[in-house]
């Protein structure tokens, strides 16, 4: 079968490798679709750098080269034994997550900062390919009413949702989101369809600003736009009852810091790469809070997929889809020169 | 009387001034002991800063130059109009808060963070006096247990106990305090009086290391001790349960972010004077947080003097008391010169 191996920086290419066998535990998934994100192009630009090189992931007993994808959906082809519950022609989202089950935040049931944390398609062969196999502990159901497009964006939109867990919001609440990037625009769609309607998205790129005014959202600049005096002037002082940084960058943490109401949350959903200067002074006068968010666990799969049924997401504007074969130029390099927001690998063509 | 009159930046002088009357809701306290704290020295050395200079302040109605102090402990001994509860001879600890009542933070009963809040000795007459006039919801009554000099220090440990009760501990629990000031030792003070016994203080200053040594707690200087190596062997990798930052400053920080476990928080604590370089992927990582803290309420005023009823608070080692004549020159210019750590000053002196 085709498959997109990873073999250090800037060294990818497409091959044709053997069809992987599902061992015990696991089912044998046709891919249907597979985002490639920004970890993604991390390590294909400055990596490895959560992908093994040498020494074996310890979940995994795997290391570089392989088959990378950990955004994916498919439909089950076979059913390893061990298995049950699960059938051939089902249609799945796979939550890419190993885990060690016995480290702290394990048995808190926080296994999304598991100590020994693996991912399938950077810690094992994932689904930049034709077929894959993974443990049934990763599958989540995806209702008819889904496709696979859309099944494919579940792992990213639970990053997203996770982050809105965390921000202590009701139906009705006001929300700032910095950044309409794919995890800006999953917060934005995980809030109005949980009742959050009032959800202003600050970007400075006039792209991401339409993306976001095409579903239906409001999006400003924040070169052109005072946010904190916008806020307190649409809140009456109060400020906004929560922030979410899917930026990453000191202009976005200020403005946040801000806008948000006494006691009240950002939650920091971005990967950030140096510290930044953070005013520190402005959580002490009102008693706010940074929280960090990260990844997801299956409650937030289980969650966005319900939402999809429910006709909450959209792909409008923002979402390509690309053959395997185009993966590195169509793929890696377009969306490293900002040319596309989100790709879909289709691996059948 | 005599009073300690702030006039501006570096123009503070004891003067003969009227002994002021109680007016309606008001009683009349003869001071027994007021600390000098970091916010007065900011306003004698770089202020005016919060004492209003030219407008009156919305709630007081009063700008400098005014008498300056707002942690005192005195003795009652008139009881104004409209006054009940209360009778001459009470001994009381003053929290010197003015808020308007109106405003969201105040709705919810947060009036520490209320959006017009005040200071009596900071935007009224205050307590570097031998008398001053307080409105009755002000008042806290002090057991006999309780001194007028430990009286004194109860506005800035309560400061130190209300970010205790922001960090989510309980007893058993393990904490790490930044900085051995004042607010540092209040915090180290109060968590053991909660039964959080297993806390370790981090501080540069020799001194101040000796201080908490002299207290009976341990500390350790941060730049002889790997911080975050200490704590994962102490706790078996779980790292501490929360920590405090007192000390304001980066280093402080990116210690304390490295130190803390999963989902636990870092509650500041200090007047940041310039944004931090703040490393946020900390907190992402961990889904850790940032917790702001600022002032008090009533409550917290409460829980220190039961628990400096319980004889959890000592005052050997880094309080010395100062005659109200000698103000600037032992106590502001010496507090500057690091010379002391905390200054009460005694208006019958
Ligand atoms: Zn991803
Ligand atoms: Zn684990
Ligand atoms: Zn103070
Ligand atoms: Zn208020």
């Amino acid at each position: 079968m085709q498959a997109a191996i990873y073999r250090g920086r800037r060294s990818m290419s497409v091959d044709d490798v053997p069809v992987p066998a599902p061992r015990y535990g696991e089912v044998f998934v046709e891919v249907g679709f597979n985002g490639i994100c920004g970890t993604d192009l991390h390590e294909f630009f400055a990596g490895p750098i959560f992908i093994p090189d040498g020494d074996p992931h310890p979940l995994t007993d795997k290391a570089m080269p392989l088959v990378m994808g950990h955004e994916f959906s498919g439909t089950i082809r076979e059913v390893g034994a061990g298995v049950s519950g699960w059938a051939v022609g089902d249609r799945v989202a796979v939550e890419p997550v190993y885990r060690c089950g016995e480290c702290a935040p394990c048995r808190a049931g926080h296994y999304n900062i598991c100590q020994k944390i693996g991912f399938h398609g950077l810690m094992s062969d994932g689904g930049m390919a034709r077929y894959t196999t993974v443990p049934d502990y990763m599958l989540h159901r995806l209702p008819e009413s889904v496709s696979l497009e859309l099944g494919a964006l579940v792992e990213p939109m639970s990053v997203a949702y996770h982050a809105t867990t965390l921000a202590d919001l009701n139906p009705g609440d006001t929300a700032l989101v910095f950044g309409a990037g794919p995890i800006g625009i999953g917060v934005f769609q995980a809030l109005r369809g949980q009742g959050v309607e009032d959800t202003l998205v600050v970007e400075p790129s006039a792209t991401r600003r339409t993306a976001i005014e095409r579903l239906g959202g409001r999006a400003v600049d924040p070169a052109a736009v005072d946010v904190p005096a916008l806020v307190a002037d649409e809140t009456q002082g109060a400020m906004a009852d929560a922030a979410f940084d899917a930026a990453g960058v000191a202009p976005a943490v200020r403005t946040a810091l801000g806008s948000i109401g006494s006691r009240r949350p950002l939650v920091a959903v971005a990967i950030y790469e140096t510290p930044l200067e953070t005013p520190l002074l402005e959580l002490v006068m009102h008693e706010s809070r940074v929280q960090g968010s990260l990844c997801y666990t299956g409650a937030d799969f289980e969650a966005v997929i319900a939402l999809m049924d429910e006709g909450n997401y959209d792909t409008t504007g923002w979402v390509e889809t690309i053959a395997l074969g185009n993966v590195v130029e169509e793929g890696f390099e377009a969306l490293h020169r900002g040319e596309k927001m989100k790709v879909l690998v289709d691996p059948t063509r």
